[in-house]
């Protein structure tokens, strides 16, 4: 089963095809150029470095959020404008469970957080055994102060590891805690390649949808619409 | 601190820019082209993608082997070839050393291996200790059965992840024994990304050679002067 999937939901644009579970290509790039720019070229590269065209491919996915809303919907348009003309099946994936899928081989708890500014994160926990993800909580935008104490009175026998873009904000709130690591560089961030590795899963269990409903998922209002609410209200 | 790094040892090729141990771009293939066909152009797009030159590079990294002896030449040679009209400091690094780069997060034993065909591997042990690599053997070609003995023997209070392309065919000698696993996909393949991150330590601590002076690893004769030597000796 091949699928080619996208992400730029924040800082990184990358793209990657998969087949059977075989990582086929990987183009990652974290510049500051916007994605939409930098992604769609890359898309070209691997389908070119296959040898595949669209027609050829399973299914789609792509990181659906939390992320920059900006970022989300481009993932989410170029993933559109691809599947249409083939009617491909398509798969949305919370950029935070995309994260904990690297993990995969390391039994611990994942504490998933990008930076969500005003010092908050966007945040999912996952425990991982035996090469499975298990969801915690939903993903959701917390405060910093409240994810830490949280974690803090958790009951947790493994290691807690800190991922994504928003650790080196959060870590400071939890360094003092025991039996706790930041992720390292080669794996902090997340990758088309581990959200074609989790859309697998998601298709082989029925679980796509069309390019049509494939929705972005904000957790928050964008900051336009929190201020327009704030004036309303004041 | 910019550093462009390449590999092509095994069935994968890959290339990767790192500034300051931040991952810019890391473009990564794996299908039955010939790293020749595909590895030029994956430079050509990462450098493109970061709005770089070779120019503005402060170092040039490349797996050095073990690996194929194709494959070692190919990264050798076009390392060589972007390195000279700058006469930019160079790096080759082992390309198991490598493979245990993406494990600094993970208080383990790494058993890198790659496949070198008639039963043997490939093969260096590294026990990660607080983000820290520590080469417990050199690199050597080693038969499964004594590798597997070896591992057997160890004394070892931690877990030990067996990584790189030759895990399948390794992984049946040991899959009896306890606190072992295999790495999961998103890690398991030496990466370009992972050799520039390295190369940034050698870097700093001024381990870099000219680009004419770097020398390929090949750990045991090619066939073809196998071939020849058993020739002579019969």
């Amino acid at each position: 089963m091949r699928i080619l999937a996208l992400d730029c939901t924040a800082g990184p644009a990358s793209c990657a095809i998969t087949d059977d579970s075989r990582l086929l290509a990987s183009f990652y790039c974290h510049v500051k150029q916007t994605h939409s720019v930098t992604l769609l070229p890359m898309v070209k590269a691997a389908l070119e470095n296959t040898g595949l065209s669209v027609g050829d491919l399973d299914a789609l996915a792509v990181t659906a959020g939390p992320g920059s809303f900006t970022g989300v919907r481009i993932g989410l348009a170029a993933l559109k404008g691809l599947a249409a003309p083939y009617s491909l099946p398509c798969v949305g994936l919370s950029t935070l469970a995309v994260m904990a899928e690297a993990f995969l081989d390391t039994d611990c708890v994942v504490c998933a957080v990008m930076d969500a500014r005003r010092n908050q994160v966007y945040n999912a926990l996952f425990r991982i055994e035996n090469g499975l993800a298990h969801r915690l909580c939903d993903d959701r935008a917390i405060s910093c102060e409240a994810l830490a104490g949280e974690i803090a009175h958790m009951r947790r026998p493994v290691e807690l590891i800190v991922t994504g873009d928003g650790t080196d904000v959060f870590f400071p709130y939890v360094k003092e805690l025991k039996n706790i690591r930041k992720a390292g560089e080669s794996r902090r961030y997340q990758s088309a390649a581990c959200c074609a590795l989790l859309a697998e899963k998601a298709v082989k269990e029925g679980r796509t949808v069309t390019a049509e409903s494939l929705l972005p998922v904000y957790l928050r209002l964008p900051q336009a619409e929190r201020d327009l609410q704030a004036k309303k209200e004041s």
